[in-house]
């Protein structure tokens, strides 16, 4: 309905903008979004006033209490709903939704609990406002300062385009006019943050309010990242100094071959510098983050989306280090990613930022929410064995309430209530879908001074289940031809199209199925996309899944679960062959209606045909226990 | 030359004892022993002086100065390099060693410096001492009190053995009394340690004084585990609770169903848990730890021996849950297992023990000491890929001369020092060899009260290199007949053996090879083990190695490393055929002199042939850095 979490400014450097309007108001993502709208979201500040982060706002309003949680970072959960909150509100209420009404007020409660407990000075950071008043930015490691100052403008900006009001906007400002009187190459402290996370809010911040020093600023914090800033006090109070590549330091981001380090801080700063990157035009930061982009999709990708394989540091690990059942892939590092990649859909104008995008949009990411809405995976393996011992603290395969550290669940609101915004773009040309949701999108891109022109579009799909996108053209330019751009995801080997004037058009300019001509409005296209069931080869280097292949269909990714299998089968025995009949068919009646895979497989003892029926991989974990795996051996 | 680390009591309830003598003369081990006892020992003082533990020491003992090293358990390193010092001065010192006659003072001067340390009510440990004597014995889960009292009390018995000095024996004694009034079920704390290390070294404080409350407060910290009497404290100032498992507080010994959680804290424990089964002939006791060895040995031990695959927690993982690139496999653990298995061997006298005992010896306990004896590594990976990124705290790759948390270089000096003792056994029947190393070994388990009786033997092998093994019998009863036992190990497909009155005698006895005769001194068995080169397939169940070969050869596993390959040659790109031509060639130049195996491979690239050389496992990581791999793909 409205902006979304990104609006560039008239002057940034940028093939593609984003959709001035954009709804989803059907299919898949409506039904997952108003499961969030009802469920996750209205639940949070209860969530929130159980774990203690509400109480540690009060407290650092009052001026006395004690500081509630395990981290210095407790009071980004509280900004990051805030954001999700905000961005709901934008969207619209659901009509059924039973807090209806309530939401808004939550919101401005919630607002006013943050603006009351920020100091005079702009500061807020409750851990260091009531635990520890004289660490104040002494421990740039550890202290996640900035990030929670980074959440906190992210969540100001969204309340601002989101509901019209001013009060956490103005407290963003007054925050980040204070950061800047503190830090700079000039400033009293010159240095960095060891969260990366407040370079994108201070662009976005400058663009929601024109300020040149918020640009200036997240500039200064994107350059001096990489110079050692942080090495010194790294290591204080833990016994393993995880070292500069945890806090992203150890290599300045123009520099650095590969992500590597803290997945989530890595790709938080490559998002920021991407934004940087458009909004300046700079470009050797360009060159480095396509360089970067592709180290991590070509090396360090999971089939699903995931990344940052490993437990230990939440890192990425070496090239082709991506083993299944040790993955850890972050719901937070599946967002970020999603994040990154469509700063560089719209920096570039390429497909292939949006083809992962929606790999990781509808596997690796979307695991992390049950289906219910009330419960998560912080960690999103590809492979839990049949003896999979449960442990204590072990967030593999069970769906969990809320964390001690709750960095994921608002992390996932806020992408389900801003998802409308990463569907379609606009430029002089046209208008560009990158994802496949039934809605309407709109760009003014092409448009004049005036605002009049540019275009919109209405969608109609039943995607990822079936593969037939309408879109009907509800405005274009009259005057002139416009083009409409329809992604032709990278997975998909045959499709159809059927335009206006031209039936069978399949000519694709670097993944974009372009049409252009002089629209009526009401016109329609339809895209068929073949969605056959693919079993898929891992790329040779990927050791811990060589000779194993994984059911695909469309942008799904599948999964065995025992619960689905033959009694008594176990998953660890299970092989199958590159040649095996599969079958795709929908079970309305499973979980909440999916497409499910049955393929032949054997069984390792006896060499027994024994049939398996595969789930896509995002709605895993959302019945009985049990073992999973999406690389299956080859047989 | 004399007892080693376990002298059980008479009234042991045991199979088998350890040898009464052992000296190993010549061959493998000597010549590893030989750099333990001239180049790691006697740099031990130094290396702690530098990282501040002797210092430590001193700030106990004077009443002031500051604690120095990240960890509550600094002091521990000092007493395992007094209890391998001990052990090489019991050995003899080489007679070409360049700090000869050093190595006593150096001894006595760091056991000074530890009993003066000690409080007058016998408590030490100087973390505690120095920098928070108001948090003595309230930090159970995390502060390494028991732990560091164990080590203690294995210095001072190596001590009291090797030296016949009682000054530490006696600090221990009054350590261990001071604890006995403190812990227990009726005493003022009722709790154990988070680090197992007290409850073998209790027991034997036990053999070594015969003072019985030492046993009965090794059973009651053996027994008292697993009730959740960390639990409380477990979360106090670290972000991410471990867990019980981690403190090996989630289940008791008795209950539970397979090894897990920190590998060395798991398996001191079970060492601990073995001595006890054999002092009091617990039945129960004895069945758990038959269970847990072999689900251990079964699902999570590597093809080296390596156990611990996560790096997370430095934890056992999940059932064949075994990746070669992100082993974690610390050296301490193959240490550990050595221990226990030994124990385990003793206890019931089975062959698989000390099978076993043999892999991790040659394998992922020796490839924790470079060949220099200088550098360390902590982490034994069976993979480093051509594209591994080397980063701040990898300890995977490279060698170090000494490490923050330092607790394996002394505890490899320790074993090296005492590695004699893990070679042979004596029962009422005879002698068991269950490793072949050059050196003399006599038992006088079968002999009268008097002393007289038992028997002796001299073996000369060129183990592992060649598979002759020379037994001379230079002692045995006279009057009866006597049986030497010879360990068939379980990977050796064909063996010969020539006995003084039978050629053929190739019957094993669940894999000893048993020789019952009235023996003259002098007389010789000649055993021939055949070490054909071995293609090694993983079990299915371990996915991360699916489709691989690993290259064997008599008890050593071989590796790949870069550096030996056609230049160019990436190890990501090779593969190897099950019926691939494989020879053997003892290279004297190479590494000391080692005996490589080289294979003909493919590229996966192009199919092209391409010669494969492998170096045995335990010398890898000696040369230049580079990709290294034990399991290469199948052709």
């Amino acid at each position: 309905m409205s902006l979304g979490p990104i609006r560039l400014r008239a002057t940034a450097h940028t093939t593609l903008r984003p959709a001035t309007t954009a709804t989803i108001t059907g299919g898949f993502w409506a039904a997952r979004r108003h499961t969030n709208a009802t469920v996750s979201i209205p639940q949070g500040p209860e969530r929130l006033e159980r774990a203690g982060n509400l109480a540690n706002l009060r407290a650092a309003a009052e001026g006395s209490g004690a500081f509630t949680g395990d981290f210095p970072f407790q009071d980004s959960d509280v900004h990051k709903w805030l954001e999700a909150a905000a961005w709901q509100l934008a969207d619209g209420q659901p009509a059924d939704d039973p807090g209806r009404g309530g939401l808004a007020a939550d919101v401005e409660r919630l607002v006013s609990l943050v603006a009351a407990a920020q100091d005079p000075d702009g500061y807020l950071q409750t851990y260091y406002q009531v635990a520890h008043p004289d660490r104040r930015w002494s421990e740039l490691d550890w202290g996640h300062e900035l990030y929670c100052a980074g959440h906190l403008i992210q969540a100001a900006v969204a309340h601002h385009r989101g509901t019209g009001r001013r009060e956490l906007l103005d407290a963003a400002v007054r925050f980040a006019t204070h950061i800047d009187s503190v830090f700079g190459t000039d400033q009293k402290i010159d240095g960095v943050c060891g969260h990366p996370e407040i370079e994108t809010a201070l662009v976005e911040l400058y663009r929601e309010t024109g300020e040149r020093r918020f640009l200036d600023l997240a500039r200064y914090f994107t350059d001096r990242r990489g110079h050692g800033l942080l090495s010194a006090g790294a290591d204080r109070d833990r016994p393993r100094d995880p070292g500069p590549a945890y806090w992203q330091d150890h290599l300045p981001v123009r520099e650095a071959p590969t992500v590597t380090g803290h997945a989530v801080r890595q790709l938080y700063l490559l998002a920021g510098a991407t934004d940087l990157a458009m909004e300046t035009g700079d470009a050797t930061l360009r060159e480095a983050l396509e360089r970067l982009w592709h180290a991590m999709a070509a090396a360090k990708t999971y089939l699903t989306g995931g990344v940052g394989s490993r437990h230990e540091g939440e890192a990425f690990g070496d090239p082709f280090e991506l083993p299944p059942d040790r993955a850890y892939a972050e719901t937070c590092a599946a967002i970020a990613s999603v994040q990154w990649s469509w700063r560089m859909a719209l920096l570039t104008g390429e497909t292939r930022y949006s083809d992962l995008v929606e790999r990781t949009l509808y596997n690796g990411f979307l695991s992390g929410v049950a289906l219910d809405g009330d419960r998560w995976l912080y960690v999103n393996p590809l492979q839990v064995r049949d003896d999979h011992e449960s442990r204590h603290g072990d967030q593999a395969a069970h769906r969990t309430p809320w964390f001690r550290c709750a960095c994921c669940p608002p992390n996932v609101m806020r992408l389900l209530a801003s998802l409308p915004h990463y569907v379609a773009s606009g430029d002089a040309e046209g208008l560009q879908l990158h994802q496949y949701a039934t809605g309407s999108y709109a760009t003014d891109a092409g448009g004049d001074e005036d605002g009049s022109g540019g275009g919109a579009v209405t969608v109609e799909t039943d995607y990822p289940w079936k593969g037939r996108v309408t879109v009907t053209v509800d405005a274009a330019p009259a005057d002139r031809d416009w083009t409409l751009s329809l992604r032709i995801p990278y997975w998909c080997a045959e499709f159809t199209v059927a335009a206006p004037d031209r039936q069978d058009r399949t000519e694709t300019d670097r993944g974009w199925l372009r049409i252009r001509r002089r629209w009526l409005p009401g016109e329609r296209v339809v895209l068929d996309l073949a969605l056959d069931v693919r079993l898929t080869e891992p790329d040779p280097r990927v050791d811990a899944v060589r000779g194993c292949l994984a059911i695909e269909r469309g942008p799904l990714v599948y999964c065995l679960e025992s619960v689905d299998q033959r009694a008594g089968l176990r998953l660890d025995e299970v092989t199958l062959a590159p040649s095996a009949r599969t079958v795709a068919e929908h079970r309305p009646d499973l979980l909440g209606g999916v497409t499910v895979v049955t393929a032949t497989g054997h069984r390792r003892s006896d060499g027994a045909q024994t049939p398996l029926t595969a789930v896509p991989y995002h709605a895993w974990a959302n019945r009985e226990g049990g073992a999973m795996r999406v690389w299956i051996p080859g047989s």
